[in-house]
């Protein structure tokens, strides 16, 4: 795990996803991979036909308009509340610290780092802790990535309101919140609350790049303002709009994944203590976590662990029998290999 | 033309590609719609087979790092100089005031409106003038859109001392260079400079959104943080990279779209003074610039008209031999009828 830890520059922030850094990690491990590092969906949302023309001619103001009605719907945005569409919910988080004045930030930690990261970048004293008492600003992963914690939405408008009285925003990234609708704030938006939705995660489509926020339409007008015109791909306002709209897809995955969860679940449990996730991952503790990191490693599955808690692993889903079998078998006879060297 | 003017917001920036404006104005014009109001090349690059994990994964710094390559390649960025890939070359354009202090800024205008607006929306002063006297900033568009007057290596490279004195920067927007290389000031690039090049305009996928600001490599880092990771999709990845490296197709097309310019401009030279352009959009001259918008409208033709310079009109290639004769037509039976009411 020295050598290990010594291939990511010390600066970086980890990501799940980063292939390369597993085969740089692990040369000699089997492939193909299975890449477990992500909370993204194993099984995408079946990729539409795409006429040539989202790719030739400039993103159009109806297939944006379309794509902004479905996603409308899907969130459940009252009338009053303003939305924009971007390549990726990372560029929003980028643009957020425009939006705020400059009172301290507190991110609800630990959490998705590059939060943290964007405000730090505009000059913003940031503090990643639950002791709220001096922010203006506060961000909240909603349901948390990685161990699944969810704020109600009562504790979401208190925030809300300790923000507004100190002139600061409440962002709430709820990446994960598609197959839990009931935990998310935006049908009942608190003023002063910035809600973003990532797209790629739950429909299996990171590499298309969509994100949303949500949140008081003069904010939202500054952010579509500071992203430009055409700033989503043809193709992706295409498939984004019929995906959002595709409701029986969404309630069918939701209940797939988390079965899949459940049984991702019981595999781990002989390894440790799960502290939660939501149905795309679950996070692991024990005190075996680097070494259970290299064993799987060594298998070609790549889990995402973490700079800040080195005794926790993160587990995404498996999308192919072969990947459960292989979780499986590295998992049963590490265990073995590991007890009878105890 | 007084209604038709009516129909676009008159605080709004016009743009060519918007055929829902055209079809506003013109509902009862035959279809399909022949859209000239943009400099896209109608022929496309040939789109790759795309494999299903460039849309379900995260970009890869694998697909990045190809890309950049090939960008590398094609645009002869020497080694010591910063290139960095955005979704599209306008996030660029929003984004390159903050890497200038706040001098004034100059436009060497008539130009793409964007430019002015970035700046303005970003509280800098700026004058659209060939006045230079004071502006810290300069930005060019190289050849220029519309009318494609092109600066030397030479001029360029004094306003990029000019702007370095004065602590400011040197903007050279490149969209339409490809097809001109020796007008491209990348291979000597002048300290103090930034050149922006456009993907979708000559290999005519403007939906796919890419675009490549290259300059000093600290300036260059500091857009590719504010941009965040995985800013370009991966299918876009995936093409440019691809696109980038076919040094044949971009020779080839270069000289059939200047064959097709020189049929436009022989179209186009019994109606006005053709003031110049690239081998993808010409720019016509005549007093009777907004009734030949009318007619050419009312045949379902759609031309680039102008806010400020009410006597031109831009016109993209045809993309097919229907075109092609569906505007000849128009121009000639046009022709005679405005001769015949004269």
């Amino acid at each position: 795990m020295r050598g290990a830890g010594a291939i990511v520059a010390e600066d970086s922030i980890w990501h799940g996803g980063d292939l390369a850094t597993a085969r740089a990690l692990f040369p000699d491990a089997p492939g193909p991979w299975i890449d477990l590092s992500t909370g993204i969906n194993p099984i995408p949302y079946p990729l539409p036909e795409l006429p040539l023309s989202l790719w030739t001619r400039l993103p159009g103001a109806d297939d944006e308009a379309a794509l902004i009605a479905a996603a409308r719907a899907a969130y459940r945005v009252p009338d009053h509340v303003g939305i924009v569409a971007a390549p990726g919910t990372q560029i929003l988080i980028e643009l957020l610290p425009r939006l705020a004045p400059s009172g301290p930030v507190a991110i609800l930690g630990p959490t998705y780092a590059e939060h943290g990261h964007a405000w730090r970048k505009a000059g913003f004293a940031v503090a990643e802790a639950a002791a709220l008492e001096e922010a203006a600003t506060i961000v909240v992963v909603n349901p948390n990535n990685p161990d699944g914690r969810a704020l109600s939405r009562a504790e979401l408008a208190d925030l809300a309101a300790l923000c507004a009285a100190r002139g600061g925003l409440l962002v709430v990234d709820e990446a994960f919140a598609d197959f839990t609708p009931e935990t998310s704030t935006v049908p009942e938006l608190p003023p002063g609350a910035i809600v973003l939705r990532s797209f790629g995660k739950t429909y299996g489509l990171a590499g298309l790049r969509l994100g949303f926020a949500i949140g008081a339409a003069e904010l939202m007008a500054r952010l579509k303002a500071a992203l430009g015109p055409w700033s989503v791909a043809g193709p992706a306002l295409h498939v984004g709009a019929q995906a959002l709209a595709d409701a029986e897809w969404l309630v069918s995955a939701g209940r797939e994944r988390a079965r899949d969860a459940a049984r991702l679940d019981a595999l781990l449990a002989p390894h440790g203590r799960i502290l939660g996730g939501t149905s795309l991952f679950r996070l692991l503790e024990t005190p075996a976590a680097a070494a259970l990191f290299t064993r799987l490693g060594r298998h070609g599955i790549y889990v995402r662990r973490f700079q800040n808690a080195p005794d926790r692993l993160r587990f995404g889903l498996p999308g192919d029998a072969a990947g459960w079998s292989r979780l499986q078998t590295a998992l049963t006879v590490d265990a073995r290999e590991a007890s009878a060297s105890a």
